[in-house]
């Protein structure tokens, strides 16, 4: 079976090093030749509101899926006409609007931060005033690692971040203060099946996820996150790997967002779990029986941002393992990551300590 | 790094799946571009003899391996004159003649089954008188897989092996009346350091590795056979994943035959063990630390020999891990394995037995 991905970054290619040994061939359309995707695909370029050439990439596979959830809705429709596109396009349209992400995430019955959408400068006011500070004015559309976002600690404020970010659709959320930040990554596949992984608990640095770890244990969240999930994956008919991310204030989640793809916070699982969220997602999509998604251990997963460590180095640590994904150092971009599972917890813990330590400055 | 692999069969294949995740390139020579290394890196086509073809090769990476131990020997010196051979040109030059190979575990203690080399039907017969029967009578080179080998179960059959194999250099070993067969999967680096996978237990079909578990767990030949392998390891100045498959004869190892490569009996390894034989060969050869050898639990591994089980029903089971390597059908030839993995040792061996009965006809 051929598998089509629109977008071939580092996504892309993890999906198709788990997906090339069940003897699937993949494909990735994107903008240049010289990316991740293309030690393990053909690469097809073109713009990715260019109908004419992605539909041609559509005929040329069986099915087609995203390692960028930012693909345009006009686009993965178009595709949908002609071969199945999984995720399905309203779940993109959906994650790709922090406005329609919070209102089904309201409609579902979820806990979502206060926010307002904010169009104009009075807008913005209104917001705060009705919903108070500290908040985060977002631009709605695009925004990703911290990106297109201003703090507004106190009502002065205001002003400079309608400044930054004007001129794009906005909303304001008040701020969540919360203890942890925690995710859930699951899968579904064509006939319905759901597996979940175990909550993973990520910290982030300067809006860009660094570190995580995996499971997190609290059988009271798993089992809320789950139930949030199947929600989504119900109301979106959806087919795939879904991250959300929440926010853990006063012991209850919050949902942030959600990713209508495979996530950063489960590339835990390639060695962390029996089946890894790359190996699920095309299953899922593949229509094959999904694999068993139990952790092996405890796992600790750092991203390797901006410049490549020594991997020599690295690699000295027994059951270190990285991954590098072939991309030009660039500052804040992410290049890679490692990974370390163990039996056992504290190790686990002091291991990610040190890593946090050498590895993110 | 650019690592050239002479051969793009299932093993370079899965050499380059792990080595990708390390930030290596891959580019593999063969004779035709439709092979399993296609679908994760450059093909370059050629004969195997060619050696301005294979020098242009070697001058586009940086280190040289082999998915294939029937590598001509001169082309493995002539490309060793430009760039680092490993395993070096020797080891391909004693696995692919039975008669040095056994002549060089001899000289390094290991206890082999009696042998004679037989270049005339006069030769023989002098064997069969000198060592006994039951025997076989193999060509000393180019076998595999039981090719190339005929049966001596009485004096009386020497005509019948004489006829079949004659106008090649053949060997004929005594019959061991082993009791198991096992096989050590061990990696040796640049800087001297080597990693010793547990003892595999094998069983072949036909001359076929149809089966291996692993660990097979006997400290007494685990040493023995890290004893033996340490011994080549100096000897042939090695670096990279060598297997060394043992016949179990009265509680003692008896060598049959080494590889100079990775193995189908250490496939195991890549959900078995914390670093796969794949990816410790290829951090061998890259001048890499090897990485941990534990296994995670008890493996089994069963070959896909022929024709190809339906996925979906493979996969259903849970644990259950593919690996399709994309080639063609044809009755005997190697299509796949799959891999399950448990912390349970009698799972194991029932989950061997149904595997057994289900896909090894």
């Amino acid at each position: 079976m051929r598998i089509g991905i629109i977008g071939a970054g580092q996504l892309g290619r993890m999906m198709a090093l788990s997906g090339i040994p069940l003897g699937l061939e993949f494909t990735m359309y994107d903008r240049s030749a010289t990316v991740p995707g293309a030690a393990v695909a053909k690469i097809v370029t073109g713009a990715f509101d260019d109908s004419k050439k992605l539909e041609r990439f559509a005929r040329s596979v069986d099915v087609v899926t995203v390692d960028w959830e930012n693909v345009p809705v006009a686009s993965a429709r178009a595709i949908a006409k002609i071969r199945p596109v999984w995720p399905p396009p309203r779940a993109l349209e959906v994650a790709q609007d922090r406005l329609f992400e919070k209102h089904l995430f309201q409609r579902l019955g979820m806990r979502v931060a206060p926010f307002a959408a904010v169009d104009s400068e009075a807008d913005l006011a209104r917001a705060i005033t009705r919903l108070g500070v500290p908040g985060i004015l977002k631009t709605r559309r695009l925004g990703y690692d911290g990106k297109g976002q201003a703090r507004v600690r106190q009502a002065r404020d205001a002003g400079d971040a309608w400044a930054r970010l004007r001129g794009q659709s906005l909303i304001y959320e008040r701020f969540v203060n919360f203890s942890r930040e925690v995710s859930l990554v699951a899968v579904r596949d064509r006939a319905g099946s759901v597996r979940n992984y175990p909550l993973a608990e990520n910290e982030h640095e300067q809006g860009i996820l660094a570190v995580t770890r995996a499971p997190f244990t609290s059988l009271r969240l798993q089992l809320a996150a789950q139930r949030n999930h199947h929600r989504l994956f119900m109301a979106l008919g959806y087919v795939g790997v879904l991250c959300v991310e929440y926010f853990v204030e006063r012991g209850r989640l919050v949902a942030n967002e959600m990713a209508p793809r495979v996530h950063n916070s489960g590339h835990w699982s390639i060695e962390g779990a029996e089946t890894s969220q790359f190996e699920n997602h095309v299953r899922a999509i593949a229509g094959l029986p999904l694999g068993d998604t139990r952790p092996r251990g405890h796992s600790v997963m750092v991203n390797l941002i901006g410049r490549m460590p020594v991997a020599e180095k690295l690699l000295a640590t027994a059951g270190m393992h990285l991954h590098d994904y072939g991309k030009a150092p660039r500052p804040g971009r992410k290049l890679g990551h490692v990974t370390f599972v163990t039996s056992k917890r504290a190790l686990r813990d002091r291991v990610a300590r040190q890593l946090r330590r050498r590895l993110i400055s």
